[in-house]
């Protein structure tokens, strides 16, 4: 029958204990497991293939990994609980691309581009369904899933809010950086903060939360606008007048030095992050504070300082 | 800040112990409840609201409502646990329309019609997540939340796969009515699956599932069979030839008298679901052998039988 089977587990298929050699390949193969099929639509096996074969830099799922790690959770369950806000990431660029009718992704062609919007709405469905899909995968910590589950719904809920406030367009007429800096935060912060938030849910320190959600939330903003820097000229392409909410031209409209402004917002928000970072327990936070050091020298590279 | 917010709690406001005096009332506000937000996106908020206004009959939720009863369940886990197929056919129906380009829905605008595409996508990947969500509220089921999201995970992947599988152009330039009704009961037998499924599944019952998903894609096949004969016109309309899958047009093309073969397949299937409703623990499933009773009237109206 054409039913579901359980013959895919979402758990993470390395053994228990052995040491994780090659973190972005586990990732991979853990999140490639989690959307399997054995039989189904011959398209979305297609575009399931296609889209792991550029699948990013997983730098949501190795903060999460390094941070279940400190806290003490066991490598196959750190990859697994790591996986969640990956897949939802993913998820949201594949619906993202839907929406912006961006043709590429990653060096290759975007999947409604590849085959149609039936295709990639299909598969970001499956990529969400597969993320709280992993959450079975943990179950020695039974009495942690229902607050889990409840954070992760929290996250998807405000990345999707945030998604759709960006494309405002009461926000792109808007000449106010703030807006746009809220913006940012509100669409890319959710996941960066489910990264640290779900391995401190699951090891029971739910008063960390909120130092992790404004940690993340800092870097997000930060993270945002160096790709803003990056995209600043195909942005104003699309949008000659506030560049299609990019923050760079906020910064434009406020400052005749907009590069050094971007820079000194940058060391501000990201030594904030990293204070925030450094309060988490059982130094948890060392794989964003060092997420945060990669993404000043980035913002210098950006921005012309010399050091 | 624009993060998540831990004011919302996905569990049902009823009070444990009431008796339900207007089941699709408190459906409805579970429902409603679950994709809830205190702020975010004026325009998501809005198409929920607008959603609402006119959210169809909840077969799904009255079905996995009284099949939850059936086996114990307290009423406001009833509910609960219903409302997850039922929140996410929502999803899948929103989705849809998208897809097939439909602009009206229950007898008003579709969302991505009455909005764009950008919301109604936001909104169906809301529904799927809230699905999940709700699975916190069922904290005193602890040991069977695993696998109860690996159920929900299954019957949502294998939606997918079957709602992708119905447009392929293979399927709409066959003649093969087999090939049709596996395309129906593929996209709508696992939801009607998991309506009955989930209720098994958090009362360990889970050597009932197999006779539960037979049982639930047999029905899903005929009440497919009804939507296809009411619609027959407008698909043919869309597909002259193979009328865009419509069950009834393949069987024009092997029989003569399609209407009395549409009705002795659904007698057939039908008693076959009350068979195999009949074995469920606790006489479980009453609720889906009553529905089966309406659908069967509803058929033989169709059809032209006169009792």
């Amino acid at each position: 029958m054409t039913g579901p089977s359980t013959l895919t587990d979402p758990a993470v298929e390395c053994p228990a204990g052995s040491p994780v050699t090659d973190l972005p390949e586990v990732i991979r193969h853990t999140m490639q497991n989690a959307v399997m099929v054995e039989a189904g639509s011959d398209a979305l096996q297609a575009a399931i293939d296609h889209h792991f074969r550029s699948p990013g830099g997983y730098l949501r799922a190795r903060l999460g990994y390094h941070t279940a790690s400190a806290l003490g959770i066991e490598s196959h369950h750190a990859i697994t609980v790591a996986s969640i806000s990956e897949l939802l990431h993913n998820a949201s660029l594949i619906h993202d691309d839907v929406l912006d009718r961006d043709t590429r992704r990653r060096g290759q062609a975007s999947v409604w581009h590849q085959w149609n919007e039936g295709v990639a709405i299909c598969l970001g469905d499956l990529f969400i369904s597969a993320a709280f899909g992993l959450i079975a995968g943990l179950d020695t910590f039974a009495s942690r899933l229902p607050p889990l589950i409840t954070l992760v719904h929290e996250h998807v809920r405000a990345t999707i809010h945030g998604q759709l406030s960006s494309l405002s367009p009461r926000l792109h007429a808007s000449d106010r950086f703030r807006r746009y800096a809220e913006a940012a935060r509100g669409k890319s912060g959710p996941l960066f903060g489910l990264a640290l938030e779900a391995p401190l849910v699951l090891t029971g320190h739910h008063e960390a939360r909120m130092n992790a959600r404004h940690a993340t939330g800092a870097f997000a903003t930060i993270f945002q606008l160096a790709d803003d820097i990056e995209d600043y000229d195909a942005d104003m392409a699309l949008d000659p007048e506030y560049g299609a909410g990019n923050m760079l031209r906020a910064l434009e409209r406020i400052s005749s030095e907009p590069l050094p402004r971007a820079r000194s917002y940058s060391d501000l928000l990201l030594a904030r992050s990293q204070r925030l970072a450094g309060r988490l327990p059982a130094a948890s936070g060392t794989a964003l504070t060092d997420e945060c050091d990669l993404l000043r020298t980035r913002i210098h590279g950006l921005t012309g300082a010399s050091g």
